[in-house]
Order: structure tokens, then sequence, then C-alpha cells
């Protein structure tokens, strides 16, 4: 076909083995509406992971539709320094409204990297303003993610294929992850007291005169395989942060924006951390949009004569671009017209209760799960919880039997999940559930 | 007013120092059309710098409103692993086809830091995947700049004010820039033989085997303070990176599309460059996109079998989003309409013609340009070029005397430039150096 020839000769596709295209070209999309893509090969496929976690209220939402054509008639875009907007100013307002307390700025960028790079280099400077400059490394956690950019990826856990960058990134901390599944630190769940915490902790006590901050997902890290973890774990991390006087930065790039089952995950909790930041569900997985919200304690550090030289000297050209921000507004205009998170809360426990039932398949060695988000970690042997090897690509295998069944179950490594529009309905949950037992059924014989 | 308190209370806008919002407030703009900006105020700014350079046929051009609303209406956004869909892969082929000779790969991101991140991370991976993997450090310039992240900021010229961040970024080695006014070398342009490339080939000639490339701004530093400097440089530094296998990646970010007067400044010469790095103008100033250009020979180096653990895992969420990709497409199909290259060759000698008269002023030390860019250096001593101190704030000034005149004048510390939508016309050339005549004649007395 002309258009997947032409793709395959000028675009370099991100997280791709452009290789596996010999065997299975891109998959060309012409349309887009609710939880379905339609293929030029006429095939249709659930978005079962919201296009990257990012899509909320389905494709093409005439609210955000419409919030963007007239956006466009008005204003498309303009500097944001020395320059201001409704939209954005709207968008500020509404965001501090519904975020965790004690946020009250928000600083716009274009993504979820952008977005965490901001914290970082805020928390950062922060120190450096008040005469700390010796606090210069973050503490992060093995499993997390937090972007692609080079200081983001510094504080993400370096995927083994991704190593050749790690001589870039020496400069921070890494504790062992709440993963319960395989716990780092030999407890069980149904016991345990959370003793993981001692990886953070230690490294705390030798090293808080130089930490900026710990930098981590609330709930779940994504990337690293939809690894659920208990909020008491978190609670102990803001604690510990409280307790030491370091910033405690949230990544909800994924987790924002009602996936979990709240409108952040950080409402799990009563913490409040110095940042958060968002991007993804921000603009309804329309447009790329990101923020950073943080506390007024860390703006009051920037804030001063000029001639003091703490001004941030940070940003990006599309900073709050007028036509994301709109769709964001739209977007979150959506959540309240159609009850969005009181109709999650009522369909959440059925999603929840389908995937039990893949407990008992051979090769799915955990089930987690969290709001909208659903994840399967398949194992060779359920008993020693041995790994399928890289040179397996059994979450490859799986990808490829799930879109003949008009699914996308694209893998994290040997982690298989749905990622779902909040959007979605109860009918269509459990079709999505059913081929997808069918698909990790074949898998096995 | 209502919007501004709440702006105030709720946004950090970027590169500001807001305390200085207490003097002068951000201003509400409502609406715009052409180059020209609408105040909440009821006054009306033309747009003199192109909303951070990135702004090309006007604001709220039809043809690239028309272009949003159909794509938003078919296909708001999908993820770009495994998927496709038209706008991109035409977006591609057309980017291809207009970029300088021997770029045949495009990997899309969404703004300049990220297309800049992409091919540093692209080149450092490239050696590795080729078994070369000492080589892990870049070569810029002084002066240069190329983005916010951490990564893209590691190999800008540290402002100054920003050297609190200078501890994460001893990794790379910088080299003094053609900085004609200010020539490192000691010359001047009329009879040097662009001696300033020794600073490079001295660095190159005993760190070749580690540097994986040299990144620079092709002609033009943007926020380096808008210094133009000799294609022969260019091409000298092209020469090195030849002779010692070095990769070149050019920072297209602001000069692309149009800026200097060809499409990519990069024309002014016939190298070819291993990377290209765009965004701003690539939607027309419209949405965020980034994109990435690179060659056969490095694309090969990632293609291989998955095991081989070649693979360039990265990538954004947005990545190619549809109705950013879709905005580009008609920007572009706005330059072969518009004409509007051939239109800037008539205009452009007008503006090069009375940005010369600038140079009776006493203020200006220094006068450069290149197609629609002009930049004035200030200096308080023109026999010296004793530059005026940071406490003095000449620029900021400037800046406030221009808005008063319905000129947005942002300084880069003492430089005021231009950075002129390409669809400007004749009378608003004139109209807006003659206003700006009289901001500088101002501040001089």
């Amino acid at each position: 076909m002309e258009f997947i020839e032409k793709d395959l000769k000028y675009i370099w596709h991100p997280y791709t083995q452009m290789k596996d295209a010999e065997e299975l070209p891109p998959i060309l999309i012409e349309r887009a509406e609710g939880i379905k893509l339609y293929g030029a090969n006429g095939k249709v496929y659930y978005d079962t992971i919201a296009s990257w976690w990012c899509n909320v209220h389905g494709h093409c939402h005439p609210r955000i539709k419409e919030a963007i054509k007239n956006q466009v008639d008005q204003l498309d875009h303009i500097l944001f320094a020395g320059f201001t907007h409704k939209p954005a100013i709207l968008l500020a307002e509404k965001l501090i409204s519904i975020a965790p307390k004690g946020l009250s700025k928000v600083f716009f960028s274009d993504n979820g990297s952008t977005s965490v790079e901001t914290a970082l280099k805020l928390s950062f400077q922060y120190w450096h303003n008040i005469g700390r400059s010796e606090k210069r490394r973050f503490l992060s956690l093995e499993y997390g993610y937090h972007g692609d950019t080079l200081g983001a990826m510094a504080v993400s856990d370096l995927d083994p294929f991704n190593n050749c960058f790690e001589w870039l990134f020496s400069l921070h901390y890494k504790a062992s992850a709440p993963y319960c599944y395989r716990c780092p630190a030999r407890r069980t769940r149904q016991t345990c007291n959370i003793e993981c915490i001692g990886f953070i902790e230690d490294i705390v006590k030798a090293h808080a005169s130089e930490i900026c901050g710990i930098i981590l997902e609330p709930l779940v890290f994504g990337a690293g395989g939809m690894i659920v973890y208990p909020k008491e774990y978190l609670e102990k991390v803001a604690e510990i942060a409280t307790r030491f006087d370091l910033h405690l930065i949230l990544d909800e790039v994924a987790t924002g924006f009602g996936r979990t089952g709240k409108m952040f995950a950080t409402e799990y909790t009563h913490i409040q951390p110095s940042f958060l930041c968002v991007s993804k569900g921000i603009t309804g997985g329309v447009l790329p949009l990101g923020a950073t919200l943080t506390t007024e304690k860390i703006y009051s550090a920037f804030y001063d004569d000029y001639s003091k030289q703490k001004t941030f000297y940070h940003g990006h050209t599309y900073t709050a671009n007028p036509i994301s921000v709109a769709a964001s507004l739209a977007s979150l205009q959506v959540f309240e017209e159609e009850g969005t998170m009181e109709r999650c809360a009522r369909i959440i426990p059925i999603f929840h209760q389908e995937l039990e039932r893949f407990r008992q398949l051979p090769i799915v060695g955990d089930v987690r799960y969290i709001g909208m988000i659903g994840g399967f970690e398949l194992v060779k042997d359920k008993s020693t919880k041995e790994p399928f090897s890289v040179e397996e690509r059994i979450g490859y295998k799986v990808y490829k039997e799930g879109l003949k069944r008009g699914l996308i179950l694209r893998p994290l490594g040997n982690v298989i999940y749905l990622f779902l529009p909040l959007c979605i309905k109860e009918e269509e949950i459990k079709e999505i559930l059913e081929l997808t037992y069918s698909v990790l059924s074949t898998i096995v014989s």
C-alpha cells in the first residue's frame, strides 16, 4: 500500500525496532471516534491503551472539537512571557482548584518530559536560591519512569536496552521500588509493614544534605510495568521528605485526570507534594500540553528583585498554547457535564472483578489494577515466578495476537496492560476483557 | 482587572521574574490576526518577534485554521508506535523533500528542546550501536542555545543567571563562537580568514575519539543574541566534522521555515548534516511540534533484529499529533500558494537597508541581520564596545518603551531584535522600524 511504503521510507517511529515492520508494518488509521480507531485496512481497533495513556473521553469528542475550533478562530498562539490569555488563566485556576491541597502555581510546558524537567530544575534552583547549593542530586525509584529527555531520563530507571546512556546519569540516587510481586525486602503484602521504605530511608539518612528531592509516580509505576503499590508506601515517602526537608515531586503524567479512579492518584492520601507534574490526559488526549504545579513556598524563593538573579529562566515556545489549553478546559468541563468520575466509580469494580479471573491463566503471574488501569505480568513458571527471556518476546507475541482481535495490547516487557479511556462502557469492558482473555489463552497453548 | 489578578495568582510565566509584574503586569491578549495582537486593554501590538520566533504566515491564517478544523473532525490523536496516519506520512515526505540533501528519515516530537534531545540521543546511541561507546560527549559553541530540558541545556551556553545548573553539565566541550562584533580571535570580518575556527579545531584534534558530534545553530545564534556569522564558518565546521568522522547536528529550530531568507539556513551552504532539528515555525507558529531529520546511515545503525538491542527507545505521547501535523502541512502549503519565499526575497533587502540606518544611533554598537531577523547590540560606549551592566537592564527599558508604541521588543540581554513573521508587508516593516528607531532614540536621550 502506497501510504505504508511512504511511511517506512520517511518515518522513524518512536520506541520501535523499525525492522519489525518487515513482518508487521505500522497500521494506518484513518479516523477515530469514541474508544475505536478505524484502520484503512477496514479493521476496527479498541483503543485499549488510550493512545498511550492520554485519551480520556473518547476520540473526537464533540465538546473538545468545538473548543478547538472556536479557539483557532480567536487566538492561535502568542508568547507567554509578558503576555497572557484567558484560556490559560482559566485553566490554571481550574487546575489549582482540582489539584491536591497546597499547590498554588502553574508552570505550563508541552509534554510529560518537560513537566518533569521543569520540576527538577525548579527544585534544583530553589535550593540554589536559598543558599543551599550543595543540594543537587535527586532520589528516584527503580521501575520509575519520568520521560525521555536527558534530564527526565536521568531520574527514570534505565531500561536494560537503554543502558548505553547510563554514563550520562550517574549523578542521582536510585532506591529499590515497592514492587510487591517481587518484593525487594522479601516480604508479602498481606503481612508486611512496608519494610521496603527502608531502601529510601537509608539513602536519605546518608545523603539528605545533597538531595534536592524525591521523585516518583504515585501508586503506579506506569512504564515500569503498571506496578501498583500501597498508598502507605507513598505516605511514608512523604513523611521522609518532610522529616528531611526534601521536595516531594509527584509525577502524575500517567495517573492524572481520573485514570486511577480519583482525579489524581495523590488523592488516595492526604500528602502535599512540592511539585505535581501533569500532561497526557490534561487535554483529554487530543493535543500536547504539560504543566508543573508547585507551592507558594517554592514560588517565593524565586520572587525577588530582578537584580537578585533568582529568576527561573526556563520555558518553551509553545508554553500555554491557547489551542491546547482550550482543549484542556473543554476536557475538564466534560468531566463535570458527563459525571465522568462518578460513572467510573460505578464501572471500576466491575473491571477489577473481571481482571481477577485472569489469575487462573497459567501464563499470568500477577494481576495488578487501580482505577481504569489493569496489568498482567506474564511468567514462564508461576511457582518460581521465572520471567520470560527478552529473546522470547512474549509481549510482542501477545501484541500481534491482540491486533488480530482488534485490541492494542502493547507490551511493557513481559507486562500486558489495559489503560482504558474513562468513557468506556460496561459492555465494552466486558468485550475487551473477553478478547484479552482469549488472546492470553492462545499464547499459552 | 480580574483576569490579570488571577493570572498573577495562579500562573508562573516562563523566563520571567514575576516580581516585575508589580510594575508591569502581563498584557492580556484577546485575539490575534495577521501580524497584530489585540489586547484587552484596547491596544494593538505588532508581533515583532513572531510570538517567540514561531509565527510564519500571520495569526489565525484561514488555511491553517481550516486544516485544524478538518483534522479534529477526523482523527484527533493516536499513538505513533505500531500505528500511523496520513498527515504524518505526508508531512514526513514533504519535510524530506524541502530539507537539505542527504536527510531521509523524520523522527517527530513536541518542541524544539525535544527535537534536539532526539538528535543528541540518536547520535550518542549511534556510536554505541556501532561499537564506539567511548564517544559520549558533544562539542557545542558559546552563545549557542538548544533548548531548556536538561540535555538540551547541557549543550547550550549557560546564561550567567543560570549557572547554578553548571554542575550538571560538565560532560561536554564548548568552543568560542564566531561572534564577529567581539571576535574571540581578535580579527575583523573584513580581513579575517575565519581564524575562529581554530577554537573548534583544537578541541576536536585533542578529543575527537570521545566526541559524538558538533551541535550548532546554522548562521545565527538566536538566543545568544541574534549573532549572525559567516557561512564560511559553518562550512569549515562541516569540513572538520567530516574529516574527524563526527556528527554534524544543525539546530534549525529558530532559523528553519524561511526565517533567514532560505527555507533552511543550511541552504546558504552545500553541507550535509547528520541531523537537522526543527520546530517553532514548522506549524506556522500555531501548535507545538518538533522533528529531527537524519540520514540513512544513522537509521541503518539502529535497524536490526530486535534481539540485537539496537532499537531507539525514545518518544513522546503526542509524537506526530495529527492536529499539529495538519497545521504543519497547511503551513507548508501556504508557502507555495502565497509564494512566501519569493515575496520575502523582494522585501528582505528593504528590511536590511532600513536596519543599516540604526548604526548611526549612539546606543547601537552593532547591527546584525539575515533574512527576516535583525538585531541591535546596545552598548554604553561605541568606541570601546563597553556593554551595559546587567543592573542597568537596558533591554528591559527598551521593552517597556516598545510596548507603549505597540511593539514587542523583548530583549536578549543587551540585544534588541526583530524576528518578523514572513507575511509582513513592506509598509509594515517601515512602520515597525520607524517606531523601533524612535524607541531606541528615546532611550538614548
